[in-house]
């Protein structure tokens, strides 16, 4: 009797286990509950009541999703996650959102007007296809002009080899820490002035490898994503980074890189290099070389330097550009900055395999924290005259303060002060601004 | 003997549980299968079998996914979740999706194409970040011109206080009630031509609050998601709502509604309003203003009234929209609509917080009902004359038919007889039209 | 004693299922437990220790993420699904991602520039709204100019009829073999020149049945999916095709075609014919008509032929192009090709419902196989040589190799030479291209 009512027992518990088995388990109940019944453990009475139990439960499994996820918006509504075939066992696949919303605030000259942006509004979709082979889509949504809207990272990367892994499609080029650092993880809102050499993302085909002291990486490119090339060839490019990370602890971080990008002009022969003032509300560009031509092509070398103590970050790099003209001198720019940042709530700066990553609050807000709270101070200068060529040369100083509520969640503020603009279209004009930001990135 | 026989049974059957919870109960039914050989309830044969058994169905959860989702086409391909890096424990998200396809025949002047349309595609991906703040992206791929393909709602909103919650990004900027409620639950395929002093989505900051009685919510906005602003400044704007339902309940609401918009013409001083015959499909504006100079600012008030009695729902709007102008007379326009709405199989208008929402069929097709029919008539009135500028007074009525197979499927049919036009482009033309639509929303 | 032992451990692996049960098991363990305890078959400290087991697993289970999924990039981290509000049990929701990255040489004339491009970048949303509805929406993110960004697939389709399915919405025009087959898996990286004559997708409603020998579809079209049509009615047309496959196993199939399309032209009264040279990175046109104009309608008939045996397949079609033209001479163009693979590897060609699909591996790469290889030859001709219309016509031969490393992936290599150009504006020019892709799909 007393093993009756636990075997009774043990088949109703059992039979729950149909809600996530539903589809193997349902037969081998069935023939439990008949073996009982036939050899005389449970009693015909039971055997009915079992028989129900087991139908009610079934039916419950059928109307019910079989993943039970906490409900987004309202507690009693119906969820079901959203699948996608798998390749393998190993497929995975992985979405990411990111949103930046900026205000911006101006004084001085030149005129740049006061407003609002949708700087980026991102959609990733990444995995990998089966164990060795990983993909990744990345989509700006965000139309703010040229270096907007359009296709960021597009790629499938090979990763099972022990030397390195080879990645085919639409990337970044590898060059400089601040571009090999998502936006979402730089410290101020924009980069420093001499972004204005970062080759960007272009088509191409890399080989890198890495590890907790060192990663390199080298890769041949064509050109960005684009409209179709007609007659002309498209320009073909060789980038490459080196760096070296004798200390990289979760607090203690030393890093000393190098890069190198050559880029030939195409067809056209031009290049333009230019800048705003480390701002993107109003668009002005600060300092510009307008269209240089007869350029053959262009080499630019950098060499970066950060380090990480405790909640004390700092991050130098330097880079210098060289157009290779045809028939007329060659021209030099060139660009570096110094930054600094301190965690008053004692994080430290997040630094993975060459680059920096998500800040990660010690106590986040909604669990008894204040989240992370950092403030940061950078110089930077860009020098774009050289010869005939007049662009301009700014010195700007950032003061930025950081608040992360969550690790999902950043809001910024900046004021950049522009020290002096040597040169080109606003020589001795100096701006000032104010920038604030609001960003959400999974 | 008997004894052995259960636990033997038992066992399988526990570990066909493995499915679901192989990471934790691996050990435990191996540990149980070794007691049992040990203490002599299964023989040496029994537990072979056993570990065979075991064996087997580990191998079967490992090369399996463990989520046993229903396979969208075919039922033998296996399928996997989307994933998200999930920021907290009570991080969500959630994707929907909108599409809407409009088919429309025109007759009468002036000359309207017919033709067909992709109206609205909608993704959209939601959710929590952790459990006070919320955040939203929305896209409309459908490319029909001025007011089609970009970023719609792109937010993130602090709801972790008592009193308010806090909205700062791209939204729409709170004013009327039929621009609260979405397009997908609105009554006719169109909004009434009032609808043309709808402020739109804006960038800017807001706080709002509601109960089952009231909402109210006020906003700071700056312009529409777009371009770099350049050297002017952004217009400013202001905008806020306020709603009381005396009466709340599943089928009885009673409705009543403020609205204030007020709005800066930025640096261009210039207005302009235009509207449809309450279709999209050709594109073809039966009123407009034109642009109207020297205009300073934009004052907009709204009133809401709405009703639902069980399958009965009313709604009427009206709209004032005074254009302050520098050194000539300033403008004042209006506009308004009633409709009526009936459910012919019973259903009722579902209400929640200050706007309307998704129908759901009483008895849905496919599960031995005809899911909901609808019928709906509206009257409306847009007025651009006034003073010097004659953009032409519309008066409509339009008579609707909705289908909702399902809760995520509406079909609907509008008839759309234009009464009057008095003065503006299009003087004394009355066009006809019929427009169908097939929508999904989930 | 041994019952007791059994039981308890039976105890403990049931509250196991817990994780994935926690809605509906916790009371019925808590119920088993108390029964154990009251009727003596566990004693009192045993009680006790279930009690704490049960507590333990509890908290588990409400810590813990219910979806066990493999983490994608780190095993550390945490991951939640991406869900969906379900509008029925049967709601279903799957994400598709495709991507190709593609690089060509050009040699001979006329002149093409070298280069790469994102071929195609698509995600697709699709699923089940209820039992009988389905839905699908598909983007194209690559921007490569007039065929390339916009909205592909958006439709929902009724299948709850024995006779037909009801699709409506924007979706490929019924013609066809090479169109009905995703260009993921056609054979080599462009489709044949004939392809010139494809309708591509369009607004509409059609009705279509398949079973395991015959397929049919026949529907009405508008226009593609783009701007308003303003003043204009948008053209119409009618496409329809049916397929036979007498033979239809895994590895031997034989497939039969047949179709026909009508196109008014639109108030444009023009139509238009090109072709690239069976590339598309260069984006430059071998044949043109250049714009016909007095084109009233054009009607286009088509014919199929596939076989498979085993890793051998053939396909061959022929399109047939008539353009009724007002008060001048009707032209008529043709183009036909015949293609021919083998699978290296002893794969076979996966045909289904009227069309080619995926290619599964025997062997797939990283599981001790080297993935399915394919070799391929075809030759193609296209005729847009008639009466005073000179478009050109050319004759071409592609060599190519496909590698799928798993179902996933493929890297294709193409050889194009282009035999003969016949007339037109680059009459007598005979390039040769390489080209190459990279494209994950799923």
């Amino acid at each position: 009797m007393l093993l009756k009512k636990t075997v009774l027992v043990a088949a109703m518990l059992l039979s729950t286990s149909l809600l996530s088995t539903t589809t193997i388990a349902g037969s081998e109940i069935a023939l439990l509950i008949d073996m009982l019944r036939d050899n005389g453990t449970v009693s015909e009475e039971q055997y009915q009541r079992l028989q129900a139990e087991l139908k009610q439960i079934q039916n419950q499994a059928q109307n019910q999703n079989p993943i039970q996820v906490e409900p987004p918006f309202h507690a009693t509504q119906t969820v079901k996650p959203i699948v996608v075939k798998a390749t393998s066992d190993k497929f995975t696949a992985q979405l990411g959102g990111r949103l930046q919303i900026d205000a911006a605030s101006y004084s001085g000259e030149p005129k740049m007007g006061n407003g609002t942006e949708v700087r980026r509004a991102y959609l990733t979709l990444k995995g990998t296809l089966s164990p060795d082979w990983a993909y990744r889509f990345q989509y700006n949504f965000a139309d703010t002009g040229e270096d907007g809207k359009g296709i960021l990272d597009a790629f499938v990367a090979y990763q099972g080899m022990d030397d390195f892994d080879v990645t085919v499609g639409h990337f970044k080029a590898p060059f400089t820490l601040h571009e090999a650092t998502s936006d979402n993880f730089v410290t101020f809102t924009e980069r420093a002035s001499v972004a204005a050499f970062s080759p960007g993302r272009q088509i191409g085909a890399m080989i890198s490898d890495s590890n907790d002291n060192r990663t390199w990486a080298i890769g041949a490119f064509g050109e960005s994503v684009s409209q179709h090339g007609g007659e002309e060839d498209e320009a073909f490019g060789l980038s490459s980074r080196a760096t070296w990370s004798p200390l990289n602890q979760p607090r203690q971080v030393l890093h000393l890189g190098l890069g190198m990008n050559y880029q030939q002009t195409g067809s056209l022969d031009t290049v333009r290099y230019k800048q705003q003032a480390e701002t993107h509300v109003a668009g002005v560009n600060l300092v510009d070389t307008g269209v240089i031509n007869q350029a053959e092509n262009v080499l630019k070398l950098g060499a970066e330097f950060a380090g990480v103590w405790g909640p004390f970050a700092t991050q130098i790099e330097y880079v210098s550009t060289s157009v290779n003209r045809n028939k007329v001198d060659d021209v030099h720019f060139d660009g570096w900055y110094a930054e600094t940042s301190y965690f008053l709530t004692g994080e430290s700066r997040h630094y993975s395999q060459g680059h920096f990553a998500r800040t990660k609050p010690l106590k986040q807000v909604g669990k008894g924290g204040l989240g992370a709270w950092q403030l940061a101070l950078r110089y930077s200068e860009l020098d774009l005259n050289d010869g005939a060529i007049l662009g301009g040369e700014t010195e700007a100083v950032t003061l930025g303060l950081n608040w992360f509520p969550t690790s999902a969640l950043r809001f910024s503020a900046n004021y950049v002060d522009v020290l002096a603009v040597d040169g080109g279209p606003n020589a001795d004009l100096t701006p000032r601004l104010f920038q604030v930001r609001s960003q959400w990135s999974f």
